[in-house]
């Protein structure tokens, strides 16, 4: 599943374009599912101004300086002109630190915003004229890493009648013992077979635990991000307990006459056909194909974590896999 | 085939690097065949200065700035390194504007180098361990576009009893009909049956021109370097005679909205499976697959010009296809 995001693609190529593509799945002749979030967080990281105000969110856009109101409606709006499998409704949300009276505020807000994006969403998927009739919308569990907040916000959420959950203002700058407190508070009050999407979550270790917490599905940055500068993720079988991983940086002079493959485990195709050697020389030269059998391999070691736990599920043992598993420093 | 540049692998990695890699083919895991140059044209193109001398040249590296003299024995040592499968003399070359004395001093100094660089392949594919003991040494015919110099300067590449031959010295600015000058001068006197390579060639008109004058290989950046900046060759089945193509700029507004294909008739990744609208809106936004993208375009329409040369030349209807093949302004 791609994730999408609507910020940038609401700024550039506008979602009117893509809509006139028959939507993104076309645009970008992508057969798989496409998840996208709400612009909500681009609008916070990026934006060279923002108000949240009762109507949306009023911001200038990062390239063009332009400025806009992010609404709940609009949201939708752009994300029906998409046409993406999975929507999420624009949500607000505190910074780190988290202050008890803003969180409260925000998870209000972002409840009053859900009603208006579900009312909106019905409206176009019912006497609109949208991409993908069959989108389905997902409300979003704030309240920072308080328990009765996360409580109260995921129960109004469930009474909205969503079929899968996100949980959103987290990998904000906490440390993981938070997120994973955020996340304890909030799965107990969301119906177990539903869906749960971790919000911008995070690394290989993040994962484990999440899962272990509920989790389903993530969206991250980190294994593209850190694949083009160059660390690359490898496993450390012989860590103890089987499991555990370490990073390299393969920009390292050590790596320059090391003919041995990034990780002799992985199945990615850099690993299958080249050397640390030739991988760091195409760094240090500045070769484009550097940053992408890198970050086709971060992407490799991320899928298999995640085949490993589905195994690790199903064959009874996930368990010692989350005892286990760790950053090797 | 891929041309591997002498120079740019000297200065990195280095060529001791490649050679502990077991040679080029294994340093980059490339199964095919691989052409190097002598790297006296990088020496020429990118170094600070760079002084001819009976030795060598003495340059100056483009990146750290370092000095060297690269002499016909040490590009012959740095090739043996790398491995290649053919590799070409060390030559001496005027720039444009061409003139006689200057080009005639230049004939007989790559002369000289020639029976260096012989003495020094033939040397240590007997008694040195190279990578590749099969590996073929090609002569390099100079002489601009002087009809006695380009003789001269073939037949006495010739007598050193070389397989195959480049004609050199083109492709440093100088119009179409000078370059085509040059190739008329020396073909005659190469033999019938050796391999001739035209370096630094070129447009696909260009080349059209230079096989219907006995050239059979090329090596050229046009395509690569094209592709990065927008500029994608199409062809133009409706011009006179069927053949022509043309190039299009996709980073214009004008291909925004344009759900068509880049070419219909080609065959490429991006043609059978994007829009021009999606290409462009990658360029716009800077994504790097954009240039891959028209990348593997571009070489997939020179790879498909060749064929459609060789099938020409097959059924004997290439002076057509000369007659008719140009670009469409």
């Amino acid at each position: 599943m791609i994730l999408a995001n609507t910020y940038h693609l609401w700024q550039r190529p506008g979602d009117a374009l893509i809509y006139k593509a028959g939507g993104l799945h076309k645009f970008m002749n992508w057969k798989g599912p496409i998840f996208t979030d709400s612009g909500g967080f681009q609008v916070y990281s990026l934006s060279k101004f923002r108000k949240v105000m009762e109507a949306g969110v009023l911001f200038q856009f990062d390239l063009d300086g332009k400025q806009e109101i992010l609404s709940p409606e609009k949201s939708i709006d752009i994300q029906a002109n998409l046409g993406s499998d999975i929507a999420l409704i624009l949500d607000d949300f505190p910074g780190y630190p988290f202050e008890y009276e803003r969180s409260k505020q925000s998870i209000e807000l972002t409840q009053r915003w859900a009603e208006r994006a579900v009312r909106e969403h019905k409206r176009i998927m019912e006497s609109g004229d949208p991409i993908n009739k069959g989108q389905k919308l997902w409300g979003i569990v704030q309240g920072a890493t308080f328990a009765d907040l996360r409580q109260q916000s995921a129960e109004s959420m469930v009474s909205l009648g969503f079929e899968g959950f996100a949980i959103g203002g987290v990998a904000v700058g906490e440390p993981h013992e938070e997120m994973m407190k955020a996340v304890n508070f909030a799965i107990p009050f969301l119906p177990e077979t539903a869906p749960k999407h971790l919000l911008g979550v995070g690394t290989p270790f993040d994962i484990v635990q999440a899962v272990s917490r509920g989790c389903d599905t993530f969206d991250c940055v980190i294994p593209t991000r850190e694949a083009r500068h160059g660390r690359l993720y490898i496993a450390e079988p012989n860590a103890p307990g089987g499991e555990g991983y370490s990073t390299i940086d393969i920009r390292l002079e050590k790596h320059k006459e090391d003919f041995s493959p990034v990780d002799p485990t992985c199945n990615c195709y850099l690993c299958l056909n080249h050397t640390r050697a030739y991988i760091r020389h195409l760094f240090a030269t500045g070769e484009l194909l550097g940053i992408r059998l890198a970050t086709m391999h971060n992407l490799r070691f991320y899928l298999n974590l995640m085949g490993k736990i589905r195994t690790a599920i199903q064959y009874d043992y996930f368990d010692d896999m989350v005892k286990n598993f760790r950053q090797i420093e």
